[in-house]
This record gives structure tokens, sequence and C-alpha cells, in this order.
């Protein structure tokens, strides 16, 4: 294979299609998963997702699809992967793969949550359960809502890679005139930060729907960003600079954004809605709900002070009441 | 004097209304010096603020009114005196105060910008030109927009002074059921970084009006905060934590806020409008529009790398076209 060879892309929610917008600026092809065959006819009938982002056009005939029992196919004919569908669904794609499917593929991370039950990162599951070697692993994320890549408005990303020239390939292949390409080697901080940036968006919902103001709000992200310095540092230490937008941004743009479903989720949380409830009303997947009892789980390990997820746990797993949570996070912050 | 003595307030906008609120939550009583006796009849007659902050009501009996030529009156009345006018008038209302007046008095800096022309903060104007002593000055910023804290709204302050007993003496006199207040030395970085979230600010409300997103504002962001942290540690290298709420969050609320003055001008600027025209139709000062030009002016000497403090001061010094600027900037830009 020369460069990154031939891409595919797994899932077809919102960020997985504004993906294959972007790689379709680069690549002539590329191969697309959706797990759904009827979704597929709907796609090619329609010239665009029947259910995202459905303003953006695609030329049917630069994508190979795969579905339904296709996966290895579709594993096989792509060089470099990125995984796109929302962590709860991960397991189940991933095991229908057979491990020689893996063989010498570069799968990218795109899933910003982690994976459900086992408490650990999609990089640390690829390599302990899919034995892909660290090298041949990678992450992209930033602070990207597929609504604004759908119209093109100037956004960023930054591609992490064990293998730091996989990230330079990566990075050209990412860019265009509307997607800037940052490359960096904080694959597992990268992870962590899009993990952790979920949990304090449904926690400044939760703020804004109790009517706290904006002067709160930016305390609120002050003290998370600094929480989520902390908790990087602790967990994996290498010479990082929070303020980058793969992190600070990426906490900002989901934290302050309309589009993020995780401050709605929390905002509805904060309304009065019990956990259910927003979410059938919602009917999307809120990562930062994962997330929550993930970094839960795994800070009984590192025993970082983490007030701000901790009050999040708290509202969405233990029913403490928002209010008197937050009043009580409140007293916590400077 | 026992703690920090008779409170004073010098100015009436709505930020020096905001701080009387609070400051009359722990104090008796206060003085206060607004310029034209004819505002102080109508505050008399109205029990409110006639110009800013007209929700909130003020126990008129608790309050010492100053105005016209009684300036030094309302300094020998007072022993802590917060400075809280637009940054243009400073030196016009200080020239009028003697030098006797300034003795033994605690000056404690609440206005977010520098002294014009002079192009220095304003803790070091009055140690240059008022012979204030150090230790008897101080500065109070923080995300705190006045028209969260007329209703109440949790905010945060951070009370600096070169003394640090003196900004917990403050810090125990600003806090109160919806205001917590920090305390910090650093005197010099809080004053410079409350000139440049304005600038900023004025940057994020310029991409707003060229229709950029909420990616791209995210990003913006956190390259601002780059460009603050590095200013400030080569200005005034002291420990300091750049995502504290005084710096980060003061930016956030100042840059995210609807009630930004200086996004507000940025904005017009963004959409078309002239400088003289956006001032116009404001009818307000925005702060960040003086601070360009003093950071710029200032920055000869240290030479930082501030691409963004530059793309504004070219766009409203220079008539740098707003579009083909931040386009060039946005490539800096990771």
């Amino acid at each position: 294979m020369e460069g990154v060879g031939k891409i595919g892309i797994l899932g077809s929610g919102s960020w997985a299609t504004a993906l294959a917008k972007i790689l379709l600026a680069s690549q002539k092809e590329i191969n697309w998963y959706v797990r759904k065959s009827k979704n597929v006819e709907q796609f090619k009938d329609l010239g665009h997702n029947p259910n995202y982002l459905t303003g953006v056009k695609f030329d049917i005939n630069r994508i190979h699809f795969y579905s339904d029992s296709d996966i290895n196919s579709f594993f096989r004919a792509s060089d470099t992967i990125f995984l796109v569908v929302p962590s709860p669904f991960i397991k189940q794609f991933l095991k229908r793969v057979r491990s020689s499917s893996f063989k010498g593929k570069l799968i990218i991370n795109a899933i910003k949550g982690v994976v459900p039950d086992e408490n650990i990162l999609v990089s640390d599951y690829l390599q302990l359960v899919h034995e892909v070697p660290p090298e041949n692993i990678g992450v992209v994320a930033g602070p990207c809502h597929a609504e604004e890549v759908a119209k093109e408005r100037m956004s960023y990303l930054t591609v992490g890679c064990f293998d730091i020239k996989k990230a330079e390939l990566l990075s050209s292949i990412l860019q265009n005139n509307f997607v800037k390409c940052s490359i960096s080697y904080d694959v597992v901080g990268i992870e962590y930060a899009s993990v952790l940036k979920n949990i304090y968006a449904i926690a400044a919902g939760i703020c804004n729907g109790l009517n706290y103001g904006d002067n709160f709000q930016s305390v609120l992200i002050s003290n998370a960003l600094y929480e989520m310095s902390n908790f990087v540092n602790t967990v994996h230490l290498v010479k990082r600079d929070i303020t980058e937008s793969v992190y600070l941004g990426d906490l900002l743009v989901t934290a302050y954004s309309n589009f993020s479903r995780n401050r709605t989720f929390g905002n509805m949380i904060g309304r009065g809605y019990s956990v259910k409830a927003a979410q059938m009303e919602m009917n999307m997947i809120a990562e930062g709900y994962y997330g929550s009892k993930c970094i839960k789980e795994l800070n009984k390990r590192y025993q970082v002070n983490m007030p701000i997820m901790n009050a999040v746990y708290k509202i969405i797993y233990e029913k403490a009441p928002a209010k008197e949570t937050m009043t009580d996070l409140a007293k916590l912050f400077k």
C-alpha cells in the first residue's frame, strides 16, 4: 500500500457522513460500511444519507457501499479504516470482523467515547481484543460539529497516531479548503479528552437547565479544563499543551454549542427530566452518559480529584438532585 | 482603619453599579462618586441608577453620593477606593485628585482596560503618576457580567493585591450568596489578561460577523488563550495557572456572551460597519478598541508572537479588510 491506501468508513451517523464528505475532497473513491442494506438503497436513490446531514449530496459512483454481513469484505477492501459508530455499538460491529481482516490495516478511532462495560479506550480495546499493534492505531478528533462541516464552515481536526509518520499521511488527506488538520502523537490523551468533554458538556447543560448564567458557565468550563488537564496528565503523562484545539477547543465547542447532544441531554436533566425521559425524547445517544460511568470506574484506580465528573455521575446514575449537587459543586470552583 | 475601612466607588456605569450591589451586601454604607450631580438627583429620586442596571434597587440611605468637584472629599471620606470608569476617562478623573488625597488609601482597579496614550496598566499609572505605593494597589476582575450580577446569578471574582493580606480582606467583603471571590498576587497578569480578553472578544465578534461558525470560534479562543498565556508570561513571569477563571473564564464570558460589548463591536465590523459607524451605533465604549492599540505599542518592546491581536489591530486601525485578514489568521491556527 502506498500512503494510507484505500479509505474505509465504518458507520453512517452524522459524524461518519461529515468525515465521508471531508475524505471525498481528497480521495477519488471510498469504501463505506452502512449497517442496513435498506439504508444503502435509499442512499443510492437519494444521493445523500437518508438519515443524517441530508443536505450533503454525494457522487454515488465514488462510494463502494458495504452492509449487513459484508463487514469482512469491507475490511479486506480497505487499508485505512475510520471507526465512526456510537460507542455502545462498537463491540457488536467489531466482533463480526475476523482477526485476519485486521492484519496490516490502519485503524483510526473517530468515536468520541469509550467501549462500554470494558471501560477502556477504543485504542486499548483494539490492541487487547483485536490484536491491532499500536503503530497501526490512530485517533481523529477536534472541535468539529458535523453540521458545520456539512456547510463547509472552517473547521479544525487533529489526527493522532503512535506512529507520527502515519499521522502526517492522514493529515494530508483530511485537509482541504474548509478543514485544517494538525498532527499529534498523544493518541491516549486525545481519546480521554474526547470522552471527558462530553461529560463536561452534560454538566454545562445541567447548569443551563438550572438557570445558571454565562458567568457561571465560563467558570465551570475553566474548572473543567483544569480537571481534564489533571486527569490526562495523571493517566498518560506526555508533553501536551491543554490549550490546543483538540483539547480546549473540543471542550468549548461541545459545551457551548447548541448542536451538542451532550449539552442538550444535560439541559433536560437540569430542567427536571429523568435520564430515561431525556433519552427517549432526544432519540439520540449522549456519549457523556456512558463516558461518565467509564471515567468514574477508571478513576477508582487513579484517584484524581474530579468534582465535576463526580457531580455528573451522581446526578445521572445515582439520582442525586441536580440543584443541590450543582450548588455544592459551585462552592469548590474558583 | 480596621480591615478595608470605608468603601468608595468611583464611576457609575453598569459594572460600577453591579459592584455597588455586591459591596452593599457586606457593607452598611458606601461612598459613591457619580460625576454628574444631575444623575445623583435622579438616582435618589428613582432609587436606582437612572442609566444602568435600572432593575437594581438601592437603599439610598446607605449611599453617600459625591459628584462634580467633590472628588477630593470622596477620596478623603474613603479608605478603599474602587476605580470603575471606562479607561478613556481615567486620566481626567484622577487628575483632579490631589496627591495628598491618595495617601494611605487602598486603590482597587476595576477598569478592564489600559490608560490611553500612556499605554500602561492602571496599576503602573497609579504608581508613576500618583505615587501610590504597590502595597496599596489591587485589581478586581473575573468573568462577571454586570447584567448577571444584577440578577444575582452565581458569579466569580478574583481580587489581586501586591499585599496578599489585603487581597484576603477584600475577598471577604466581595463574597456573598451570589458571588464567590478568589485571591491572587498576580495584579499585573490579571490586568493584562483583562485587556487582552477584550481584544479577543472583538476577534470573536468579527469572525461571527463574517459567518464563521462554532467550530472556528472554539479554535480562535483556544489560540487566544495560548497567545494570552505567552504574552503575560513574557511580560510578567510568575507562577500562574492560565485555566483559572480570572484568565480563561473571563476570556470565555467576554468572547462568547451576547452581553459583551467588545464582541458586539467586532460583530458589526465583521458585517461591514466602519469603526466609526459601529461606535456611533453602539453608543458604548468597547474597551478592546483602546486595548489593541496599547498592546500593539507595548509589544514592540516584548516582541511576543501575537497573530490575533495583530489581526484585530490591522482591521480596526489600518482598515485591513476583515475577511482576508481573518482568512490569513485562520491558516496559522491549529
